[in-house]
């Protein structure tokens, strides 16, 4: 028997949380689904409950009565084996149920979750909380990067949350001393990777198994902004020579120039935040980069991207330091720490590397429907390191592997530098 | 000088209904943006206002400050001699302006329109304000067929009005004496068609012209859910000889097998009104057909599309009979007279015709950027004469040309069958 | 009983023809096809047989053993009542049939026709054999403006025939005295138009009606390179209240700015012929506009397009002159007469109207399979007067409607002005 | 100094087969392009002599003169570094040059190379000379895939190669002893694969490198059709648990239900091959899978695919064998050997791995042009191992690393099942 108390402590902080963070939307703001990869607030509110309906109380309480079936339909992302799935790209279409009516599909759900944690659960039921809990997490990350995306197409350019003048300082501001780069060199060998098992940790980080590493350097920070700036200035988006194939084709097609959320105002550049347009701070880390985009900039560099291996390998001998943003609005900021330390593995951009996702030697997905978490993904993606201003603390961990598309750059991404020795 | 208090009080009237239609609805549904070809709901109240804004209180108040100047942007639909438009596709992403702020912007134009109506005004502007009634009254009808095909993608459902049962029945109840079909014959010959000039008309009206004339017939009534039904079960949506090659290869690709909205509920075939899935009525018009489906019935059917001349000429000796019905909620009835007349002109379902959109003879589009009202739409779109459940009534004109696509079948549109003699 | 000594030369002239125009190409040409509009050489000489052996042969000669059964799919071009089709989009993929192969099924075909047309035949025969003949002079037509689009996207700019350099001269070269624009009024009223079945005609141009026409005006001649160039300058192409709206779309998606076949080289513009690229002629008859262009072009001038029926009417009462080029390779040439009447009505540049194509009052499509040659494409498209360069000869009639959607512009297309009194 | 008699030796050897294996051909297969991921035999031999031109002859006989400088432009692949290059998805409209002229150019090539590989060369020279080689072996594995893609299309299914009764039984025969499938257990470990530069390899084939491999286990031989039609009987395009996420989707659109080149005569399934269709041998290695499928079936055979470094280090201790098919036609054939060894691990089809193609660690680009050969398409592909029945013979080797993207079956390509210990 798991103990119950801290479990139910977790889960209701983790539920109050989400509602927080849409504390400063209006309602019109919910439905906002401007691409087929992000989801509007709503769903994801509506979404993360689901889960827990689905995996945890309809199996538990027999006698439970959904508020609506067709929630069953509506709020399935992309579990085949639960049942059909409303168009992913409609999403945006849902006016009813309200928002009103979901916080009382939510409160449903809350209370029977109270009840089901309140009284023994099984270790079954113990795993699928926790996954349920690190499940919403990640939406709560979804949360913040899908309304920037739908956000920035409005001419209004929105701004998320009301800060003082200070605190929009303390968010934003240049500072003067950037730590510099410095390179940490790493011997190789045979090492071990992936979750200890020993905390909560998604099925694709395991099992923990052994890899032989060639000696290797990294980065001691993330890319900035003025090293990317010097990117563009020397031709970058133009000299196919440095490109990925896909990626030259990508931005012949999209007209890449510059990072999403460059733009300019009055002839400076700026990006566009959860608090609007601000001036780029050159020395805060380069993000919302695609895949390409970072490897493009490395081969630039005379580096690489590190493989996933490295990056872990590297990070566990590394005292994760968290100092989280005290605003919601998550914007990635300037480190001024004269470190002896890798600086930045977490809490600022996740970190591109050259790995494909793909499953760890032994792996098994976890039965049942939940099997569809991790596993079916694992095809032409890559797994990027670290995390980013806009997850969840407890997240940070060594051996968590988040996975995109070469060609996304909505999530708060950036990169480190490595190379061989 | 032109009666200002009548023109005041239409505005007004004018202006109060798009309120009024809208007050069954939740703030969500303001923004439902399904496809290109629709707006939503609060574009459609920002957009009137705008027009209001753009060509009469703008150059007549100097001093005059639009609550915000990217409402110019955001809210100009076509007009590219105002300015530059927002992405017609993303309409649905505008979730600022809030509808609050948008309902203080109409406000702020009734303000100035007052001010302008309560003084003397010059023919120019009195020509612009009744054509930016019209044009909310399109905007109105717009209002209806967008939300309903919103709605449908929903699988939901939502329900617009809220009727009590007996309304519910006056609505979509079937009678058991239908209007038999009767064949009305015109000997052609030289005849007159387009507006007179007397009352307001839009620019594509005119010139009032001659044309010539083959004898022909017309059917007294609109084609019925019934007949159409014979259609389907005849095979008509498998016979390519019936259809126009644009079409055949439209509902190849489309999958089309019935009218936009039918559906089958539980074995029986239902079609989605604003107040939700209804069954059918066998005696109530057909309606949500395409055009290409209007011609396919019918050539099945032995006869064909009238042409406008046609229609026009048949229905200037008819007295318009527009009962309109009591409700919010529009859809086409049941008629059940047995009139000697040609029934169902008006106010039921629009009626396709094989007339191009074309300009008549001597056609000068109205001079300014109120000249690409009409005249640059002249091209691929058919004539569509009558008006529909949910046209506004002053617009039951015998003269009105409405225009869409052959494809286009989220309007109320239905057919009257023609022969040549 | 119809003359068949005539019928049978008529038939045997014409399929002569279509492979002495092949007689330049190199067995690779003849597989050609850039784009789905647009067919390879050896598909026309093949469809083009198909049509005798489907509608004459196979009726008529109950023991006819077609070369290979496959061909009955694979070179029916749109006859659902025939049976299946190849993928239109795919013309270019089939290697085998060889050309060789083809040409013996074309003298199979041409073996069994000579057999029909030595004795005698009925009535619907003589028709099928006249349809069948018309029909292969039109893909004659296509032969040549296909192959035009093909081979210019090949950077070697193929040509299609070799010329002495007198030829060339006299088909390129620009003659001082061009004529002067005149316009020619007429007073319009109630006139007939539509083909007086003396002759062979297509069922698309009859039956021979009445129509009304308003006093209007036609120019003596074909607007110019010159003209069209002073458009282009007068920033034609930026100027959106010069076009109907999906023209603007159009032009805006396809970055048009000048016609097909225009290039600059070295700076100079020249355009593509099937002679190779050659300078620009200014008095030569502009060509290969799309019907946007055409339209845009004449809003530019203060004029419009005639409508079909203006243009049959003003034409009636002309001498048809036809002074066919001598050369094999097609193109509009610069006319310098100084005549009263109407020029360069035939044999230089398709005429855009601004007459959707639509069926005449009381047409009824040919009964069978041939009832699909005309009648199904009666939406969309718009009917274009005169004929072209590569048209043959015996089509130059008065009721002829040539047909095409208005963004084409790979024909011989031009425009002649008009305007209402 | 190198070897130089060798040297040219293998060089002609090498030109004169790509030339043989077009002898079956006539004039109109030579320009065939389906799809955009294919090319006409005619751009595969011209391309070939281009690679040799651009890399050896210009850069070493200054005076050298091309046949015709378009040549640059048009039979460049994807060296931007060269120049720029004709749009791939139009190769199929190259009418011009001719074969002949294609075949010309290869000539003059052919001249300049025996000239130059007659005297001294340099180190570089030499490994260009092999490069260009290996090159053109490359495109005479593409010729087949893709004249078999084209010939698919046609529905006259062309046969390729005209074959004797007995040669055919040869080829296609089934024979009643098929290998059983055995287990190879490997205990894993540390080990190194990648080429050792003993003789020539691709660049993408280094450094050799150490890895760690956990124990695994190999099935002795290919998946068979017969198992594949079990994976089909048994659901297995429409159980979704079975597939990757993006593989699902795939066959979803496309509507897959059975590998490329499968389909059914007269209700028996038969595979088209470049002898036209032949009964499936069930007995032979399943062939023309796309990565997902081939990673589907081992989901559903409770395997999975195995990484590149397994199967290179199983196949590290195999002796090679490579019985090449006598025939021109590359075919799949049944393996009737019970040896104790792994059997097909060359020359019958490619083999799926779960490996994304990425740099070996280390890897560095061969400098200059010939630097885009392999590394900039290292995203987004899967490492295939062994070879395929058209792939040439002196290609079998244990490090060689070919690479499709997931999607790609047009390839003779197949799987071989692994499993984790």
């Amino acid at each position: 028997m798991k103990n119950k108390s801290t479990l139910l402590t977790k889960f209701q902080r983790c539920r109050k949380y989400s509602i927080d963070i849409c504390e400063p939307l209006v309602t019109e703001d919910y439905s906002l689904q401007a691409e087929i990869f992000t989801s509007p607030t709503k769903w994801h509110i509506a979404h993360t409950s689901w889960f827990f309906e689905t995996f945890l109380i309809k199996p538990h309480f027999k006698n439970y009565q959904t508020p609506n079936p067709q929630y069953a339909v509506l709020f399935n992302s992309y579990y085949n084996a639960v049942g059909p799935q409303f168009s992913r790209n409609r999403r945006g279409l849902i006016s009813r149920p309200t928002v009103s009516e979901v916080l009382e599909y939510r409160s449903v759900v809350d209370e029977y979750m109270q009840k089901l944690l309140s009284s023994d659960i099984t270790a079954e039921q113990d795993y699928l909380v926790r996954l349920g809990i690190a499940h919403e997490q990640q939406h709560q990350e979804l949360f913040f990067t899908d309304l920037k995306y739908s956000f920035y197409l409005n001419p209004v350019f929105p701004t998320y949350q009301i800060l003082s003048d200070s605190e929009q300082t303390s968010l934003f501001a240049t500072q003067t001393i950037a730590t510099p780069n410095s390179w940490h060199n790493y011997d190789g060998g045979l090492v071990d990777i992936g979750s200890k098992d020993e905390v909560f940790s998604f099925d694709n980080e395991g099992p923990r198994h052994r890899q032989w590493l060639q000696p290797f350097t990294l980065s001691n920070r993330l890319v900035t902004n003025s090293e990317y700036l010097e990117f563009i200035a020397d031709g970058g988006y133009q000299r196919s020579e440095l490109w990925l194939s896909d990626g030259w084709a990508l931005i012949q097609k999209e007209q890449w120039q510059k990072p999403l959320y460059w733009n300019e105002i009055d002839g400076l550049l700026h990006n566009y935040t959860l608090h609007g347009n601000q001036p780029i701070n050159p020395n805060a880390p380069v993000c919302h980069l695609s895949g390409y985009e970072a490897d493009a900039f490395a081969s630039w560099a005379g580096a690489r991207l590190p493989t996933e291996t490295e990056w872990e390998h590297a990070a566990q001998s590394q005292l994760v330091i968290g100092e989280k943003s005290k605003f919601l609005t998550p914007h990635p900021i300037q480190d001024s720490h004269t470190s002896a330390d890798l600086t930045q593995l977490y809490q600022q951009c996740w970190q591109w590397t050259s790995s494909a996702y793909s499953p760890y030697p032994g792996y098994k997905a976890a039965s049942g429907a939940v099997g569809e978490y991790n596993g079916k993904f694992m095809a032409n993606q890559l797994v990027l390191k670290g995390s980013s201003c806009a997850t969840s603390e407890n997240h940070a961990r060594v051996s968590y592997r988040n996975f995109f598309y070469p060609p996304d750059r909505w999530q708060f991404t950036g990169l480190r530098l490595a190379k061989s020795q």
